[in-house]
This record gives structure tokens, sequence and C-alpha cells, in this order.
């Protein structure tokens, strides 16, 4: 962007550009705007990482139409917390494009591999097997946005030989995500055993004072091991999110 | 309590006791009435296990009143949540008594061995060195209330190997009191690696979104591991009377 | 374990065990492992007490595929948490094993009589005749797990003449459950008349300012009776399960 | 009132009053606008009980000048949540007036005898010692509003016995005040046992997950005994006030 | 019962009982044991007014054997919060009598009218349309407990004329009922205006921050005005139950 | 209304009113009696504003009754929280009216335009696409009671060219509504841009930790900006309202 | 602003300026770096009112050189929420500067009268005696801001008629601040009598279930009047300055 | 540590080691054990970076005792949340060693400077000067752990313009710490103009409906830009260990 700018401020001095002209380009930024729908194509230059869609609020119809402009643009997607059934609707008005349902992780993406782009790696971790269609989704995004994605599941505290079992290999990835509900411990043991940075997802898995996933959060948060940062319960796409930009990072040091 | 009834049942019949003095020994049950205070001496006899006194929400005074009146029953006392200073003019006013300050519990009793009453033995376990005064209430309490006790501090779960060096010894106490701030994470794993009924006591430590022992109560509560029951945050005193109750039932079953 | 343990030192000392088959023998722990779900057999070893399978967040499939499992393995099962719709479509799916459903308390296990196991026995109290299913499923598990279990429901405080009808009764049992809703005061007063150790289950039941359970859990929790600690909300499980751990504690030191 | 206001429309009808007169006589209803301050004289007209002083946002000047205009009116006073310190201070600047000082209740009133003004009595339970100065407060008051009081403390729910010796006199009162802090269980059991209505009190007493008297609170909400009604944590004059306009009630019926 | 347990005592003592049909008798008080239901017809004895049966957690099975049971014995019923479905099972199972609904209370009793059986009389006010099913339940609650009872719906607090036309009419009552959700300020105001006490019952209604009807429950705590105690959220039966012991001790007085 | 009330003091005392007239009148203030509903038509005059109603609580039946009434008093209606059932089952009921239905907003109103009433002007600002149902329902009811309203949908600090890009134009209105869910950081940043004062809107949208807007709520009200105040969450009617009563003071001033 | 940018565009196509210095101009926007306060003189430009200053979480050495630093550019200052000690040792640094310490507001101003800056007119009106600092903080703000300022104390709801002599002249005020603790009902019933608009201030009066503010601000939010926005719990401040800023647009439109 | 075992399993094999003290080193992994507690300076193995010391806790007694066992051990020490008074009495038992007391952020390190052990470097930046205390904690706590470290501090988002003025130095950043309190909303602007990961640091600064952070904790969590992960309310020393562990995994792989 800065070239950009600075691109304008010499055709703003040598006049090819007007005052009006400049204004303008100040006030075009690259967003598309459909309507009441800005999608923010800026964020990919900007951050990195191609810009998601959170399925969950949104209706069949604008999905098609954004599933329709990102093809025209030759983007990617991936559209987060969408249901069997809506996936069922969207893929009957978007017959022409190749899209695929990850059921599990309840994420659609077009039909194809999503290529290794960074340096580094992802171990995503998850304490139950209730925990899994979170954990899902951290892996189906993680790939999707470019990272080496490798997964171990069902290694809860409840039962540490499973979790002592993998923990030679905690330190070969640059990233690891901790999916758990219920007591929302296992991100404290895993950090306590490697020197791997730890993103938490608590999971709104658990009954009773469990509080829609506040008992696993409060763990997270109050944890007596460092290393440890936290996204929002069931916020599988904010961890891959997160471990990407880490990647990324990573990748543009090693330049 | 039982055989008293029926005694006294028998003395209603036999013409002993009238009608109206039948009544008044419902009235009299013993507990001793010190104005607004009423001491449960029957407590005693019901439950087996001596009262105590919680001294947090008492004055000095009432705290004179109570010791005098234990010690004319000769009966042992336990005086739990009394600060240093408090002590200091409650031992004042009692000097012709030998009273023992336990500084770190925060607890008074007679400055004499409490004798080993139970079968069975208990272990406090605590996860951090600020988890302490809560762990040291269990264990002079538990101590107090005629259990074998053992300790082993600060084997919090950020740093596994200390708690995983005690594995072993689990299994040969009756019951193991687990005491944790924080994340509360301890108890899921000291649970999960033993067969002994673990009570768990989650404490006030921490700090931010901890909301004064929440977080580590809502994990206990939360745990995924089997075996695990709860008190109230800071409830030392509560755990080793728990931990009495159960092992004076095993011992009432070996006879 | 520990014999297993020793016995695989003793054949890396005499060679039969190279070191890498030894690492392999610390990786093999007997779980196992299908796919993303991990069953804890070795828990059994560990625990003196067979896992159970939490229901709810499971899928038909998921929970046929275990229950095979156990099967081939000779194990009893136990599948807390599943709706009577759910329990037809397994059943469905299970038609060569005799499945039995405790309806009232949503919990299916194979069709036999489950062995006494421990010497000790359990009480099952309950305050309403809302709070059943949670006490059904503390009462199915308990005797599944090996307890000789007795039931008093609908004695709640609203009408103490029923509780201290049950009262001489107390002292007989070596655990108490006491499930309880609404104000859940029904477990400070059952512990007031007995030396038996009380475990709580408060109930989700109620409504208006009951929000979930929470105002029964934090009677349970500040309860001014000794001798109570508590599981989470709606957790019959739970507390069979300590109850258990309590009576297989008693009949280990019997021996 | 209505007589009062009939009568100033004689007077405006009759020429007595101008219609400015008449509007005056509505802005200065019988109210004391003491700058800031503006005492409710009018609610004594109105409720039939005297106004009460809530001391503890109230500075020791502002204190001197409601006594001195109470003084000056003839009126009795009650100023409730004062402490000792302030006490002193108000003390000595009213030193021409004969204050008196109920200590435990923290409540301040003229040095004299309350005339019992109502038929009907109150009784104030309390669950244990440390929920004595809310029910003080409850009895000062409910001794100063007019009702022949009676207390029976210290009776909580872990010793049965102390409330079930009170039961015969339970239906002698016209209303019972239960003050409980902790699990708050006591109001659910004496209304189980009582056809006199019940008003509640939870008490800020207790610790760890107690939260300033929210366990009690909700324990008396969610009470599973019918008549019982609550007032807010820790206002024993709230109740005392209450069972006084049920008192005022039930002495003009009987006219 | 005092009578009865005194004509029991003689007849021990005459050797018309013996001991153990002494303690038969304490074991057989007179509850109706329906299996897992426990009726406490008993408590109409104790209380004076009839037991009312809470139908949201039976089944329809559940509560014809109530109606049978009630009806058998020549006592009135009366089943709260039982929806139009629900009722339809039941009148269909129990068609030999005669039940009505009142739909907007959803409330079931036998289909007469409930005598007047108190002196006093209750008034139920609420402030918005939304609140009357609340007020519903309030009013034919407390008629059906045997209160004359009025009412008077839709007078909130943000048109002050409503409320104030209703104020020369407060007085009159013996009990007024205030139901109230969103801000919950009308008991608040009713108060302010009358010397008849109020039970104040806050609503779930409303929306956004009212977290289910809390909003209201904390105004009503925190009122301002005395004379005014609170019942659980949406608890019209409860503040009917509370008017009508009232009623009753005044009734008693006046004998 | 004061010179209404003038008027009839100058009958009462010129003799055209009785003292009884009066008081009728005063019994009679205008507001429309419809059995339980009472329609505030009162507080047009005193509002400025007409009244709306909360359409969530009632029955299609209220609904149609209260639709009819406004049409004879040739008022214009405004229904919000409505859903596309309801309307359809109402509009079935009220076809000699000409209804429209609002649908993103959830609002129906009469098939008219709403004439501008005020000066001043309303911007209408939300965050997120999730957020514009409740943008709606504030957008559709600031036209509806009378302001010149235009609205500027998704722009969320995410990507703060959106916003900046409307700063210039934010002090062109006269009231700012500014909608959003989530971290509900936007109102902030709004102010921080403008000297229009600020309505902030919380909405439900979110997941996790966003507790039903109680998030975005918190933000909004802890805003280091000065120029915000808050209304309920999702409340866009609430916002609408407000904007309104500043543009009518303006209008009022303009005078 | 804008005009100093279309300046500087100016500038730089004229050759006056460099590249270099525009992006400098860019980043010395006019705040006052102080090293680690940087003041937002700025503020005062965008916003049309002056930067007050948050006292409580600042230092009496940062409290000061903030004050020379306003002096010496000849601008007004306002420090909230410091209190007595901490203005003592502020004024006795700042001895060449007239500085005024509004006690009950806890305000420092400098000691000069305020002009009036703006049309329209506040009233400010405090529910009880209690929440009078609050208040004052709202008036001596407001007086400071530029508005011409009333206030109306102690006019709660427990007595209606307070509030019912001041109806007449609401609507005299272009915005009337409504501060009020407990219930916090006061701004129902004044936005009910009004067509002005009112901003609500909860203040944090009170015990009990009052939870430090909540059960008013709740109620605020929760309210049946339309026409009420709310800022922060003790927010005099904020309440004062969101009606300059209505006050401020009146003005500008006016002109 | 892998090394380590493989040793001793070579020793085990080849007799150099018995069975009992295979064992044994089992037993004697390398942390400290002090009695009561156990520092861990396995964790600098496992980890790679030191342990720290959280100083809220503990005695002067025990952090004498620490700073001594690290000296002897020619560690490095940091000892975090200790405020001036205890340093004071610190420092004068410990004056052999020069220690350092970092006042802002309330952090005791010995007296020399940390050498830069990471490639990347952090930003610290701060919303406003009342959260400084927090951001220097993770200042310092940063520069000690081995990072080059920055900060930025009081550019809130009341006024943009002070964080679009450090816009372009994002990105030269391998980690961004934003702390904020209030409404939190910082973190959500500052990565939306960035790619570089952020970690976010509640503070407890404000007041009303803060509820001692939780505002600022929840919009983090619920930020509606990628890129954020949370820490503790108050943590600077977790983001600073957070931001070192990924460092350090860079510098790892850039070997």
């Amino acid at each position: 962007m800065k070239e950009l700018i600075n691109k304008h401020i010499k055709s703003l001095k040598s006049g090819e550009l007007s005052g009006e002209e400049f204004l303008a380009f100040l006030e075009h930024l690259p967003y598309s705007d459909m309507g009441d729908i800005k999608l923010d194509f800026h964020r990919t230059l900007r951050r990195g990482v191609p810009e998601a869609i959170y399925g969950s609020g949104k209706t069949v119809e604008q999905l098609e139409k954004i599933v329709r402009r990102f093809s025209e643009l030759g983007d990617d997607i991936l559209i987060t917390r969408i249901d069997a059934g809506k996936y069922e609707a969207l893929s009957e008005g978007c017959k022409e494009f190749s899209l695929k349902y990850h059921e599990k992780a309840r994420v659609v993406t077009f039909d194809k591999e999503s290529p290794v782009r960074f340096k580094g790696s992802v171990l995503v971790v998850s304490a139950g097997s209730s925990d899994e269609p979170v954990a899902e989704e951290a892996y189906v995004c993680s790939c999707y946005l470019g990272n080496k994605t490798d997964k171990a599941y069902d290694v809860g505290v409840a039962c540490l030989s499973r979790v002592l079992d993998l923990k030679d290999r905690f330190n070969k990835y640059s990233v690891i995500i901790v999916v758990a509900g219920m007591e929302g411990a296992l991100p404290s043991v895993v950090a306590g055993l490697t020197s791997t940075p730890v993103i938490a997802v608590p999971t709104s898995i658990g009954y009773g004072a469990n509080f829609g996933g506040l008992s696993a959060l409060l763990s997270m948060l109050n944890t007596c091991s460092g290393g440890i940062s936290v996204v929002n319960i069931d916020n599988g796409f904010g961890a891959a999110y997160q471990a990407s930009l880490i990647n990324q990072k990573i990748s543009q040091m090693m330049l």
C-alpha cells in the first residue's frame, strides 16, 4: 500500500492527478461494496491471508453472491459455521462451482488442495472426542490458510499417558493449537511440556456448571504455565488464523 | 441417641417419667445454650467428630467464652480462620490454657498431640506455594480430627514431573485432598493417576479473570476425570472433615 | 502397572528387550486407538472401575463402534446421557447384543445383572419428583459399578417428617448420595443427621432465579453442615463413581 | 390525605382559596426540604409507619441535622447502618438528646421504650451466630416500629433438633422473620413447619462461592416451601418494615 | 398434630400401644406414598392451605394419578405450569372428572367455584400486557386458595397516570401482588403510595440485558420503598400462596 | 395538559364543574382501556411522538384489535419484533388495511410514506452484516418517527478505511446511531471522529464469550470516547426513539 | 482539519512542501506528546468541547505536569475523580495557579466562572441523597462544559409527589440527566412525564444484591419508557459530556 | 532431556545403573526442592526461557531465599508483582546482590543489561496512561527474556490519529503486545492494520460496569479482527512470555 500511496503522491505532484482525484483515490480503497456487504479484499493485501466468511449469520442468498464474487476474482474461499442443511441449499444454487463441505468442521471451501504457503507447521491437539468439531474447524482452516498441519485428538488429562506419548513431537511444530472443553486443563499440561507457543481454544462442550464454555475459558486464562494465549470459545478458525500469522512472520524473516 | 430415646420411652411406660418430663427431655437435647451461641456438643455424638469453631465472624470475647466452655467439658477445640492479631488477643485472655497457633493454617488448637483415631490416611497435595495456607488448614484439621496425614506441596501441572514423581504413593492413602488455585487442573491430573478418591479444594489464589477462585472451582466441577468431589473455595477444613468421615466409616467397617 | 514396568526393566537389562522396544512399550500403553476416539481400557487397571461412555456428544455410529469393541473385549458397558430416540437407533444397529435402556436414568447397559463388587453400600436420596432422572442416573450407575444400592426419593425439606423418617437408616450406609434442585437444602439437612459422608448432586431443576442449577450448586458448596462434597450439576454418574472409589477403598482395606 | 384535598377543593370552590393557592398547596405537600435532603414526613401519613434513616451514606453533619429536625417535630427516629465510630461523633454533637446505640444491630434510636402499636407479633429466627447483626437489626427495628417481638438465634439446619424445638411456637406469631447466610436453607425448613408467613433475609455471611450473600439469596428465592417472600441481602430493616405493614393491616381489620 | 401425639403418648403409657407401635406411628405420618411421588396431605393440616402440584416437571401419567388420588380424597386440586397440549392429553385421560383449564394462567383446577375462605382481599397489579400470564397465575391461584381477589393490569410506570388512578383503592386490600418485568419499577411506585404490604413478582419478560428476569428481580430487591418482599421470577403461585397465609393469619386473629 | 387542567380548575371555580366531576376528569385521562391492554394515546400528547407496539409478547388477536383501534383514531402505527409468520396471520385478519412488512427490520407499519417532522437528521451505522436486522429496526423506526435518516452498513473496525471514509459526513447529522455486536468497538471509534452525539446499540450477534450481547454492551458502557450513551441490547427502536426526542427538541428550539 | 489538509495538498502541489514534509505533517497532528501521556488537544478541534482529565489513575506529578501544560496553552482544565487528599498535594505543587476543588463532585477546575456556550439547558435530577456525589460530578462538569445547568436532588420514586412536583419544569430543558442507584427506577418515571431526552446515570449506591450498581444499570437499560439512553455506572462526567454534544448540536443548528 | 534419558537407559543396560538407581533418577528430575517451594530449573531446559517468580503471594523471607538460590546457580532472576514496600524489605536483606526495581512495572531483576537472545522483536502498545503499569510489566519482562523491545504508549482509539501514525511501523515487528483497559478496542484496531500477530492484554483499569477488566477481556475475545490471542487480565508477563516463545521459535528456525 505504501508504494501505491507514494505513486499517487508523485502523480499528484507531477500534475497527473488533481487534488479531487487524490481524494477520490483515498475514498476508493480496494474493498468490494456489494450493497449491504462490503468484502474486504484489501485485507488480503494488508494481512497476507485471505478473508474468511462467517457463515452463521448470513442467508443462503448472501452466501451465493459471495461465492460468485470470489470466483470471479479468482480467489479462494472459506466459509465457516455452516450446517449441513444450509450447505445443501448453497451447493444447489452454486452448481457451476465445485464446492467441498468439510462436515465435522462445518466449513465450505472450493474443492481443491490448498498449497503450503508457510515455513513452520501446526499441530492441532484436542482433549475429548466431543471437542472434535472445533478441532476440525481449526485443522481445515489451518490447512486452507497455507500451513502444514497435523492432528492428535482425544488426548485429555484424565489419561496422562496419551499426552505424554506426544511429548517428543511437540517441539517439532512452530505452533500448537490445543482444543479443550470441560475443565480445559490440557493447554496447561501441553505448554508445560514444550517450548512451542500454544494457542488455546476453549470449547462449549460440557454440562452443568460449564456455562457454555466459561469453565474452560477461565481455566485457560488462569493457567499457571507460561506460553499460552487464548481465543474465543469454539473459535477454531481464530486459532488457525493466529497460527498462520505466526508462520507467515517466520517465513518472511527466513527470506 | 437411639438407646437414649428407647430408655426414655421405657421410663415413660414404666411411669418413671411423666408425659411432661418426656416432652422436656425432647426439648433439652444436648446442646449448650450460651445465650446467643448454641454449641452443638450433640454433633460429636451424631457425627463422631468434634465440632469446629469458625473464628472469622466471632469476637475475641465470644471465642474466649467458647474456649472456656470446651475446656470445662474436657473437650478438644479447633478454631479456624483466625488471624495473628486476633490470636494474640485471644491468648492474652486465655493464659490459663495452653493454646497453639498454627500460623500458616490460621488455626488454633490446644497445645497437645491429636491421637490417630482412624484407619486409613490422608494425603494433602497442593499446586502452588500460594495455595499453602489453605493446604495447611486442611492438614492441621485433618490431623486434629484423627487422621494420619501427609503432605506434598507445590506440585502443580506446569511441571508434570513433580506430580508424576508422587504417582506411586497415591494409592497408599485412603483419601487425597488436592488444593489448587488458578486454573485448578491438578485434581483432574491426580485423579487420573490413582484409584483413591480425591476431594478437591479450589483456592481464591490468582488474579485477573480468577474471580476469587471461581475459575478453579468451575474447573474442578467440570473435571473429565471421575472420582473427584469438591468443597467450597478455600475450605480446607471442609475437605479434612469429609476425609475424616470417610476414614471413620472405614474404621467402623473394619471392626 | 508397576510390576509391568519392573518386568520390562528386567527384560531390558537382560537384553530380551532392546532400547527401541522399551521406548515402544512406553508408547503402547493399553488404550485402544479407534481413530479419533481413544478408549482408555487402561483406566480400569489404574482406577479399579470400568470406563463409562458419555453418550451426549457422540453419534450413533460412534456409539455402535464402541459397543462392538467393548463386547469383543468381554467388558461391560455403561453409556450415559442417551435419549430414547438415540437409543432406538443404537439398538437397531446392535441387534446381536442384548442392550438394556434404563429410561428414567437415560443410561444404556448390557442386559445383565451387575455383581456387587464392594463392601459398603450406597443410599441415593432425592428431594423432589423432578430430580428423579438425575437420582436414577446415580442409582443405575452405582449398581453397575458394583455397589449395593438403595434409594429414597421425594423427601425434600418442605416436609421434614419425610426425611426424619429416614434418619435411623442413614448410618447404615457407607456413602449417601443426595440429589436436589431448587434451593438444594436437602444435603445440609441429611448430613446434619448422620456420620456417613454425603456426596451432593445439584440438579438443574427449577425456574426463575435458578440459573440452570446454580442456586442448588451454591447452596451445597456453602453448606453449614460438615461432611458434604459436591459434584457437577446433574452429574449423577460422577457421584456414583466417587461413591464407588470410596467403597472400593473400604473393600481393599478390609482385606 | 383525601380529606385534606377535599377540604382544599371546597375552599377553592368557596373562594377561600385562589387557583394559585391551590397550585401552591399541591406543591407544598408535607415533606421537609432541608436543602439536598428532603425528609418525607408525608410517608408516616401514607404508610402508617415512621420513616427510617439509612445512615450508611450520610455524613455526621447530615445526621445531626436530621436528628434535630425529628426532635423539633416530636417524632421518633431510627437510624440504621451506623458504625460505632460514627455514632460516637454523632452523639458528641447531639448531647442535648438522649440517643441510644444498639451496638450489635448498628442502629440508633432515642433512648425510650417503643410502645406496642399493633396486634400480632413477630419472631426473629437466625441460623448462625454470624447472622446475629442482621437479625438484631430486624429485631430492634421491629420493636421500634411497634411490634411485640421475640427472638430465637443460632438454630441452623446443621442441627435440626434446635429448630424442631421451636416448632410449636411458630404458629403463635403473625409473622416470622428468618435470617440466614451460607446455604440459606433455614427459611425452607421453618416455612415447612408452620402456617405463619415467613419473610426471609439472606445475609452476606460466608466465604468462597458465597458471593456476598448470593448463595443464600438464590436458595431463598428457589425455595420448595410455599409461604416465603424475600428481602434484599442483609436487609433486616426491610423485613421488619414488611412485618409491620402486615401487623398494621391485621390491627386495622380487627377494629 | 400435638393432640394426636398426646393421644399416642397416653395410649403408650396405658399400654394400648406398644413401643413398636409408637415408633410405627411416627413413621406413618399422613402423607400418601404413591411410589416415587409422596403427596403431602399433611401439609394441608400444617399450613391450612391445600397443596398445589407443579405440573412442569411431571408426565401426563403422573398427573392423571394425582388427579385421581385427590378426587378419591374429596380434595380440590391446583396444577400450575401446564401448557395447552399437556392439558389436552390430561383431560383426555380424566374424562370422568370435570377439569377446567385457565388458559392464560396455564393452571388446571376442578371446574367449580372456590369459596372465599379468608377475611382480607388481594389485588393483583401488572405492569405490561406481556406480564399477564404470570399475573393470571397469581390471580387464579389466589382465588383457588380462598381469597377475594381483584385485578388491575397494564398499569406500568411509563404512564404514571394509570397507576395514580388506582391509588385510592390500594389501601382497601390486605395484600397487593405486583407483577412486573423489564425494569421492575412498579412495586416501588405502588408501595410508595399505600400502607398495604406488597408482594413483588419479577417476570422474565423483556429482552437484551434482561437476563431472564434478573433485571426486574434485582430492582425489586433493591427497592428504596419499604414494605416490599419478593418471590422468585415468574412465581405467580408463590405470591398467591404468601398472600393466602397472610389473609389466613388475619382471619385466625379476627376470630 | 396544563391548559386542560387550568380550564377545569376555572370550570370548578365557576361552578360549571362539581367536585365529583373534577375528580372524574382526573380519573379519565386520555388512554384507551381495551380490557387488559391500555393504549397510552396520552403519550403522544406528553412525548410528541406516537406510541409503538412491542409485538413480541402479543397474540395475533391482540395485534388485530390494536391495528383497528389505531386506524379508527386515524393514527399511524408501528409494531416491532414481529416475525414473518406472525405478520402473515396478522395481515390475513387485517385485509381492509394496507399494512407493510419491513422484513429485515421485522417491523409493521401502514403502507404509506412517513413525513419528515423534525429538523436534524439521523445516520444509522452498523459494524457487520449480521448486525443489519437491528440496524434496520433503528432505520425504519427513525423514518417512521419523523426523522430524515441515512444508513451506512458493514463498516466495522477490522477494516478502518471503511469507517474513515465516512468521517467527513459524520458532523452533518444531528444524531448518529451506531449498531455493533461482537467486541462493540465501533461506537468508540465513531465518537472519536465527530462532534455529533452517538447513541450506541449493542447487538446479541456473536458466539462464545459473547453472552448474548453482553460483551458489546460492556464495551460501549466502558468507552474511553466521550459523547456516547447506550440503549439495551438489540434495541434499535429505543435508539431511534431517543434520536427522535433530540431532533424534536432541536426543532422546538429552532422555532 | 479539512482546510488544513487542503492547504497542505496545495503546498505539496506547488512544491512548497516536499513529499517527506507532507508525510511529517500527517505524523504531527496536533496532540501534545508529554512522554508517556499524549494530550489530545486535537479533540477540542474535533469535538468542540475541551478534554477532561480522569484523575483517578494518575499520580500527583502527572497531574501537575498536565495543569502546567493546560495553563501554558491558555486552556481551561477539568480533572475528575480526585479525592481530597490528592487535591491537597496537587494544590500544594500548583500554588501559582488558582485551582478550585468541588468537594462533593470530587472535581478540580481553575477558579473561574465557566461561560455558557450553548443554547439549551440541562437539569440534573437525583434519586437519593447518597447519589449526590455522582449528581454533583454531572452538575459541575455540565457547567464547565458550557451548559446552563439546574439541579433537583433527592426526588426518588418512593415518594412520587416529589417528582410529580417537578413535572411541569421538565419540558423546559433540552436534556435531563437522571442519577439513581438502588432499583434505578427514577429515569423510567421521569421519561414518562416529559418529551425531553433523558440520559440515565446508574450509581453504585446500595447494598446487598446491588452488585456495585448493576441493579440500577440493568433497570435503566430495560426501561419500558422510551427516550432514555444510559452511560456507565457513576459516570456523571459522561452524562454531562453527552448533554453538551446535544446542546452544541442545537446551538450549531440554530445559527 | 531425551539424551539424558537415553544415557541413563544405556547405563542401566550396561549395568552401571541398578534398577533402583534408575527409579531414583526418575524421582530426582532437576528441580530444586526448597522445602515447600520447588523451583523448576528444569523449565529452563524444557522451555528455553528462565522461570519467573510471581512475587505477590510470597513473603519477603521466601523471596530472599529464592534470590540467593538463583544467585548461587548463576541464573538471572525476574520477580513480578512486587510493590515498593516489599522491594524495600527485600533489598535490605539482599544487600550483597545488586538488585534493580523497575518501579512502574513493579518488577525486580538483577541490575544488569539483558542480552538480546532472539531474532524478531516486540512492540508494546498501550491504550491509556492508566494502562502503563501493565504495559511496563510486559516491556521489562520482554527485554529480560531476550527480546529487542520497543514501546508506544497512550494511543487509544478515542483519538485514531495516534494509532494511525504508528501503522507503518507495525509490520516491522514479529509480535505486537497490545495493552488496553476500559472497552478494550485497541487490539481490534491494531490487528486490522497489520499482518503481525497481536497478543492482547486486558487491564483492570476502569470503573463502573468494568468488573475488574471483564469488559476489556470480553471485547478482546470477541474481536472481529483475526490474528489476536488473549492472555489473562493485567498479565503483562504472560504476554511477554508468549512473545518470547514465538521469537525463540523464529530464531530456531532461522538457524
